[in-house]
């Protein structure tokens, strides 16, 4: 999907939407649908939704390096001061986040750098569970991106591409680490030559449902070095990739904007 | 706008999507266009946007009470370690953030809480400048409302009521506080009548592009008190409300997800 395209598709939404707003404004005249040029009815199609693709940050969310990572400081509470706040200190790479190209380049984009429009983007989801439930070492190959190709199609402009390993439901546990006898870990990602086959595509973000892109046998982050310094982003954690179709759905990154960031949790959501 | 109409617009505009992205894989054929209500042609209507409604974070952003509140510590930089990696240390209202319910309440929702179907909302925006220019202690007011209303429409279901007093342009400098020489501040908020105004609307959240939901003078926090534990939400420090529509823009609301916060930064974005 080019450039226009996507952007055209987001106005015909927002311009269908403003048909809905008039309506509402006007009592719900069918003579309200007036100054567009959409004339389909209203209610077609089955319900649609948001999904959240966010798991709820906390003191024991697993991390990549196994210690804590996120913690807080209650500076004010209700019963003694009439109202609650919160100082946070935190890893940017815990919970739900985006790596940003900066995080393994010299001079990548900063996470308040990456453009708006790289954000609100496709979603391709390659489904690997079955590899994964067989062997926590499976990897996303450039098989599975022509196999997902060779299903849904080219993939559209400036999407992401997602490994839905089943991973995200042993975040609670041992399992999402799964570390061995020697101090190595056992999670899914991307293999590099994966990364390697989508640079030259237009894609522009990687996602997995594990703590990392590389895979966590991996000695030498080598799907981070082919991937971030390219400018192109990452998510790490991200959730509920079995709500939502393999191709169609809209990901929404709420990524944070402080500056100089190299990424950071993140509130992600998709359209459905 | 109702629910329904709220969800279904949503799921047309990704059927469409749908339709594009089959268009693309297809190689454009108008054939492809086959398994939705829409028939309308794609580029129809003139461009739209995501347009980014969040200001940049950094240790010297502007804050209530006046001291630091975002702090930055490089665990691992590139030079040495060949990654990049902060530590960040902030308290929850800080830049372009979040009041949850919670903030402001003994039992109320936190930001970890607020159903995401009240993140993705219709966006109405007052435009104060007019008034703020001339008196920095400005409200919005229910007559404000009220000749909204008359413009546009009754408010739609769970939106956001956003202030517009052009009090953004001035996060940079020293009027975005505004402090006297009793050391009291000065800039626009919503007043208290206007918030009560609201709970009796289906309005979910009220945003201010200035410090605070109160205006500066406020001695009491007093539209703070009457929102938020109604479970309503508010946005601080909100950006670029004048390049939107008074009326029919979404809102999406990246808010942070921390277990038990009172708010937090949050990446905003308006579709328009
Ligand atoms: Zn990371
Ligand atoms: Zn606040």
């Amino acid at each position: 999907m080019c450039d226009v395209c996507v952007i055209e598709s987001v106005k015909r939404k927002m311009l269908s939407r403003r048909d809905l707003f008039r309506k509402a404004a006007l009592g719900a005249s069918a003579a309200a649908l007036s100054t567009t040029t959409f004339s389909t009815p209203v209610l077609a199609g089955g319900p649609g939704r948001a999904e959240d693709m966010t798991h709820e940050l906390h003191e024991d969310f697993p991390t990549f390096f196994g210690e804590q990572q996120f913690f807080r400081d209650q500076k004010f509470n209700y019963e003694e001061h009439k109202f609650n706040l919160l100082e946070l200190r935190m890893n940017e790479h815990t919970g739900t986040h985006v790596d940003a190209p900066l995080h393994f380049s010299e001079n990548g984009q900063s996470v308040a750098e990456i453009p708006i429009s790289n954000l609100v983007v496709p979603l391709c989801v390659i489904d690997i569970r079955e590899k994964a439930a067989a062997d926590a070492d499976a990897q996303v190959t450039p098989d599975d991106i022509k196999a997902w190709i060779s299903r849904h199609g080219e993939i559209p402009d400036k999407a992401c591409v997602a490994m839905n390993s089943g991973w995200d439901k042993h975040v609670g546990g041992e399992m999402f680490r799964n570390v061995d006898a020697d101090g190595k870990m056992h999670f899914p990602g991307f293999h590099v030559e994966a990364a390697q086959m989508l640079l030259e595509t237009p894609t522009i973000g990687i996602a997995t449902d594990s703590l990392s892109l590389d895979y966590g046998l991996s000695p030498d982050f080598a799907t981070h070095y082919a991937w971030l310094p390219e400018n192109r982003w990452g998510l790490e954690c991200i959730a509920n990739l079995d709500k939502v179709p393999a191709s169609g759905a809209v990901l929404i990154v709420g990524a944070p904007k402080h500056r100089g960031g190299t990424g950071g949790p993140a509130r992600v959501m998709a359209m459905v």
